[in-house]
């Protein structure tokens, strides 16, 4: 049976993010044409949508769907492929040789549809990806229905994709031409970093991104080490260059932002960028802690994202914004710090925001699509629920998410998706783990 | 039909934590009357078993039950009652006036066995714990088969359990009377805090713990204004007074330790203590980070515990680990710190080793207590698997934990607890949530 396009959802619980701070409880969700038509009590809703399917879910709560900021979902075949090693051993000796032998389409759409069913099986309905071979994560997107935004990957190396700037760029626009009618694709630049990328090939991409109104998403001050390489180079930390290149802007996701100064948090504010926070992964590869409480007094848009695989070592935004919640607190000295409805809107509205897509997703608001993830609260680890906010961001697993829909259309029911078969894309992913190990045991 | 109490299990992989490093593939496991009898290829095993019941786990990894070794079981009944609260207003103004009204018998016997259901659905066999009405934890843990360190609460303070530090070692000391013959339950010495117990008891505490070889649990180091507290009234820091008064030893765990100079590593390594890290719960009242990586360089034993859920505010060793593994890393500036071997070995063998039970638990060995559980690695985020013990501690989440064995005697099969009525369970402590609200909302 299709699942209906015009349908009700009766949850116990619905935080819808905006406005800040409300819980709505026995409250029902119309949906119809894919977006949010009316949010009202549930003894009214069942009186004025008599005809309308309904999903009645009495134990769960609701909210909007999660925004991963960060990632490059193709890794998720080289998860645990090698751990627990310094940052540049880990990617001369290992990650970048693994890349460059088998890095194709093939990889990263059979790794981007793995990385799909993890992020939709946790609670996330839109990513934000770079990789190589761009148009293949689009095309594993289109087919399983989740909202992505796709980064051109730019850098001056050649790699299995493209030979230099200049042919990143190009195949990149081809592919803006391509999808850019489609609601759920959104194309960006994604110049790789400063340390890869020239300052021509940035101005270039600035020109472009003025021209086309795309967004750029950039790695930036991950390291104490890539800063310290910039001033010995450039004689100007990293940001410092970029500003004075024009990237630095409200449609700019900075990526990491480990190493942060005073006046460069004010310069992040003054120019409204975003910051994308990636906890785990800076954490395991020892980058360095990011100044969330620093960024926050200055009101400075702060996202979340979880990385890849290769660096995380999952895709569950719900245990990176418990994870970021607890960091800011513990290297801050303040435990008020990103509360739960902070951290909640780290991964929701403010991720919406950086994306200019505001008046899209983000939130539970009627004439917004219906993005959204249903979790349930029946099981020992969220009982007993004084608070159900508290529950799902300190206490709940994302294990418990059972419903996602995006732009209306259910792509969970009861924790099986309904646009993949993931029997098929476990298989094919343990296949690649096979040919690569086989290969690196020769 | 009741569970065999001689079987085999015949996992994908086997890590036994002891030897160091070892993975076993296609290895079965039998245990005859409790104990692990046999390691062998499992096809020998079909061979030389014939007879016996099996447990097919073709997608399994097999390890030692996890030891929590740090909790307040019983406070599950207040999770999520206060979060985002500087500690001490968290405490006064919320916990302690909570406990006072409504902490009795009937109060730990429930919010136990709820941490019980939450503790073995992920993972952990074994479980260390301090509260008021410390029968009622031992009644149950006995009637769902968990193993248990139960301390008994000594303060100067009065609760509803005792008016005085004389009348909580009575009661406690009867307590081990009750219990000093069963196998399952360990019952030790947990003065609370050096701020809130005397010089006298403690060199009370001391005197029973060295005629009675029990051992003693206490909060250490907690906060630096504990320490600075210290200071000023005892003139030492409390490290040093305890160890003045004959608290430190080889059976002595202290919690927390967010605050250590060079010099209490080296005490805790010459009086062979252990320290037991709980990374959530110091995140999340931003209490400090415990130096795990001067700790393991001095080889300290190092031990995880996940703390109460009004702290933490789950109680999944496995998401403990895993955060304990990144924040050393993190907090370290080395991303070769507590990797996945040393941080499994915090939660398995060394937790053994701290109560003096190491040849009884701790490792998948021939002769050791049958105290173990399966994780399948048959989902997305475990796949591909390069690397299982790689998959266990940074990508899979303890929802995947299937089957679960406590001296050979089956607590979950499948996901399902045999020993609980989880129904039940959960419905008491909803009970309980709501006459705690209704009255907090008079």
């Amino acid at each position: 049976m299709k699942a209906p396009t015009n349908f009700i959802v009766s949850p116990r619980w619905i935080i819808p993010v905006v406005p800040r701070g409300k819980l709505l409880e026995n409250h029902s969700l119309v949906v119809q044409s894919g977006k949010i038509s009316e949010i009202l009590p549930a003894i009214d809703a069942e009186q004025k949508y008599q005809g309308l399917p309904r999903y009645e879910l009495k134990d769960h709560l609701l909210i909007p769907g999660l925004i991963n900021m960060h990632g490059h979902a193709a890794m998720t075949l080289l998860r645990g492929y090698a751990d627990d090693l310094p940052l540049m051993q880990w990617l001369q000796d290992e990650i970048w040789p693994a890349e460059a032998k088998w890095v194709d389409a093939d990889f990263v759409k059979d790794g981007t549809l793995l990385a799909i069913a993890e992020m939709l099986m946790s609670g996330t309905t839109s990513f934000t990806d770079q990789y190589f071979f761009p148009e293949s994560a689009v095309e594993a997107a289109l087919e399983t229905g989740i909202r992505a935004q796709i980064g051109i990957p730019v850098l001056e190396f050649p790699s299995n994709w493209a030979k230099d700037a200049a042919e990143y760029l190009q195949k990149g626009l081809d592919l803006y031409d391509n999808y850019r009618q489609n609601s759920l694709i959104k194309i960006t630049f994604a110049p790789h970093a400063p340390y890869t990328v020239s300052d021509e090939t940035f101005k270039n991409i600035v020109k472009y991104n003025n021209e086309l109104e795309l967004s750029i998403q950039v790695h930036l001050h991950e390291t104490e080490f890539e800063v310290s390489e910039s001033v010995k180079e450039h004689g100007v930390r990293p940001i410092q260059r970029l500003h004075e290149l024009g990237v630095l802007g409200p449609n700019t996701l900075c990526v990491h932002m480990t190493q942060l100064n005073d006046d460069e948090i004010d310069l992040l504010k003054q120019t409204n960028t975003t910051v994308v926070h990636c906890p785990s992964s800076n954490m395991k590869l020892a980058s360095g802690f990011t100044p969330v409480k620093k960024l926050l007094d200055k009101e400075v848009n702060l996202c979340l994202g979880t990385d890849s695989a290769a660096s995380n070592n999952r895709l569950d935004m719900l245990s990176e914004i418990r994870l970021a919640s607890l960091l800011a607190k513990g290297s801050s000295g303040d435990p008020t710090c990103l509360d739960a409805q902070s951290s909640l809107e780290a991964a929701t509205i403010n991720a919406a925001k950086a994306l200019g897509m505001e008046n899209e997703i983000g939130s539970l608001e009627v004439g917004k699509q219906a993005d959204m993830v249903a979790i349930s609260l029946d099981n020992p680890e969220s009982t007993p629920t004084y608070n159900p906010l508290s529950q799902l961001i300190y206490a709940t697993s994302s294990s418990n998410f059972t419903h996602s829909w995006v732009q209306g259309k259910l792509l969970m029911e009861n924790r099986n998706l309904t646009s993949m078969q993931l029997s098929g894309i476990t298989k094919r992913a343990r296949q690649w783990a096979d040919r690569i190990r086989g290969a690196s045991n020769d």
